[in-house]
């Protein structure tokens, strides 16, 4: 139990994390000044430190090649000098956001003299247990230090050496510094096992957050009790209705389709308002075929054009992260708000419409963290919103909803000041 | 799948739990008027049935006498007319208090166009799991209606007529309202399983919370996929420092320990500075015992008072819920930090003394919900807080912290209002 020794045990994980434990309590007291300090030291040591980082990366890629890495996969595994001095400036661009720590965010004096003040702290120690891209690592830690957290990460094995080298950069530029080295912890046991303790150490870990496919992030949630903070999975609708105009919807669509598939919030499925006219249908569906995208569509469209796939049950729930589209037909925003209560992930959904009160309705009764009234679905990110910065966009409505930023990685305490009154 | 028709199945939760899904959608959009309309109609038919209330009760407390059951459980699970009458003021209190849903928690006009306003909306569907007193239902019935959300209830099998009676008067007084009948839902399965089936409802449940013992807690903690928020398990400390006026620290520890021993906020150890003088620290204990209450002590206590119980281990981490206290000499304000770090449950932790730095330190290094400086930690209350009712008080760091009132059964969406922006 003693939280200011660390247990004699091989353990990594429990070591790792009771050192990190203890160094959240004295970094959780720094001043905006010193954890800037300690964010510019680390972002100077990695600018000098390309090359080796470089190196290590180099062996991560080679190790993939020749297990057979996907092509999409070594991709963002890959890291180049551009690469690492995005990182770089990253780190620079969080020195710049103001720090939450500290806020006032509310006052009261009750009738019995005693002074309630609701103040913003750090969360703690913050777990990350995510996949192959080494800028989540930096980026983590950036965001962490900056509200005061310690931090414990897990990445993939594929990426170990990339982010042993990233944190022995992070923890040289800290021994400068006032924050601990060992407020960032790496977990370097490939061992699923190492997962799984992660997940049970309420002790010592105060949220746990997954970032990765929808399997890493179901894991998570069905096995931690740990408290989550569950992101990124996004099967987000565009609805055109009957009054869109096709020179706004056709371009919006294909823009929330196309213009990055693989990220959570482009669209997934269209849904398309029967009486849109069939000059339009036909036009929004040539629209996005030229760009490449496959189209499963509803038997009503299988009419109009017979040589488009017909979409499954199941194509209505997936998240395809590629250029595929499940279009469908229906009869009102009613059954497209029923559809997209049904089958969407409460992430991004969008109306195309010229009719104020159909879009009322629907930024009414769609449950989803961000609802779009002729704005693209791409729009739902930390820096779209002016947050500066994102450590990812949560699904669920405990804590925060869709992008989190700095504020989003804090809690508060209430700070009760009296001159000895009792409960009478 | 489909979100607008009932299974046809015959299992009671997954059926109720349907129910209240679709009955959250229109819930989340009535007005404060409609709202406050239907708890109005709830307090006045609780008060006109008082007495079928009163003999439902009676078969639950006949049985729990039969059964052997505890006196203090008894009285938790025995209502009256007293207390019907007060589950009815309760409930009109809560017309009272204001509406949350619908706030602007922020607006903002991005370059590209895009305005972006964060929006108080409801949970959706909150599930309740808790043991037996009934006026619980009454409670958690007001606050989710009163915040636009759906609720499922599972009270304790040893409460069930009273709970059936309950929510059969709710029922009868929502069909004269807008709020749908199916959003209260009581689960009268005694069944274990049924528990279990809650806590992996996580497509027709927004959150849940337990509200009961500590193993009640630990058991939906350790087993919910469904986000939980965690109320209620009190390991509160009082420490008195060297400083310390002993009329103000002899007072506030007894009503912090016996105010109300069976309560989550009331004290469970004291920590007093070595140094405070041996005649104000056997005064304390002395006020102590005179309020009946067992005292567990460390060795250097005990080397005074060697009539006293030694402590064990495993009280300085016990949350007593009685007259029962341990009792601890400290070096210093450090190591009161260290120990309240190490044994607290992060609810409440006070400190009595006169010494402004030590105050500072105490309130910034102790990790918890409250802490108090020269105020009982019995002040920890919605209540007390100003906040006009409680739904628990929160243990953990996400979502909300110390006591929960009306819009922490809130979470927010996003609605963003473009003219066809795409993203570039």
């Amino acid at each position: 139990m003693a939280m200011d020794n660390i247990d004699n045990n091989n353990n990594e994980v429990i070591n790792k994390a009771q050192r990190a434990k203890i160094a959240s309590l004295p970094l959780s007291l720094l001043s905006a000044e010193e954890k800037n300090e300690a964010l510019a030291s680390i972002a100077a040591l990695l600018a000098e430190k390309s090359d080796t980082i470089l190196i290590a990366n180099e062996q991560d890629v080679q190790k993939g090649k020749k297990f057979g890495m996907s092509q999409a996969i070594l991709d963002r595994l890959s890291l180049s000098a551009k690469r690492v001095a995005d990182m770089v400036a990253g780190v620079r661009q969080v020195v710049g956001l103001e720090d939450p720590v500290g806020e006032v965010l509310s006052h009261a004096v009750r009738p019995n003299g005693l002074v309630i003040d609701k103040i913003r702290v750090p969360l703690g120690v913050i777990g990350m247990i995510y996949e192959a891209r080494p800028n989540v690592t930096v980026d983590s830690v950036s965001l962490a230090l900056k509200t005061g957290n310690a931090i414990i990460l897990r990445g993939s094995s594929s990426a170990l050496a990339s982010n042993k080298a990233l944190v022995a950069v992070i923890h040289e530029a800290l021994t400068k510094t006032k924050v601990s080295v060992d407020a960032v912890q790496l977990i370097e046991s490939v061992d699923h096992h190492a997962v799984m303790q992660m997940m049970k150490l309420n002790q010592y870990l105060d949220v746990l957050i997954p970032r990765g496919g929808a399997d890493l992030i179901r894991n998570v949630l069905e096995n931690s009790t740990v408290p989550v903070l569950e992101t990124g999975v996004g099967n987000c609708h565009v609805f055109i209705d009957e009054s869109a105009d096709p020179a706004m919807a056709i371009p919006l669509t294909v823009n929330a389709k196309t213009h990055r598939p693989a990220v959570c919030n482009a669209a997934e499925t269209l849904l398309i308002h029967k009486d849109w006219g069939k000059d339009n249908i036909l036009a929004v569906l040539k629209a996005l075929r030229d760009q490449g995208v496959e189209l499963r569509v509803c038997s009503g469209l299988h009419e109009l054009r017979p040589d488009l796939l017909l979409a499954t049950e199941e194509d209505w729930g997936t998240e395809f992260l590629a250029l595929v589209m499940a279009v469908k037909l229906v009869d009102n925003v009613d059954e497209a708000i029923r559809h997209i209560n049904c089958y969407g992930t409460k992430h991004t959904e969008a109306i195309v419409t010229q009719n104020q009160q159909n879009a009322v309705r629907f930024m009414c009764m769609v449950d989803a963290a961000a609802v779009n009234y002729n704005a693209s679905t791409r729009f739902t990110d930390g820096f779209e919103y002016g947050f500066g910065a994102e450590i990812g966009i949560s699904t669920q409505k405990l804590h925060a909803r869709g992008p989190m930023g700095l504020p989003e990685l804090t809690s508060y305490k209430y700070l009760v000041y009296g001159n000895g009154q009792i409960r009478k």
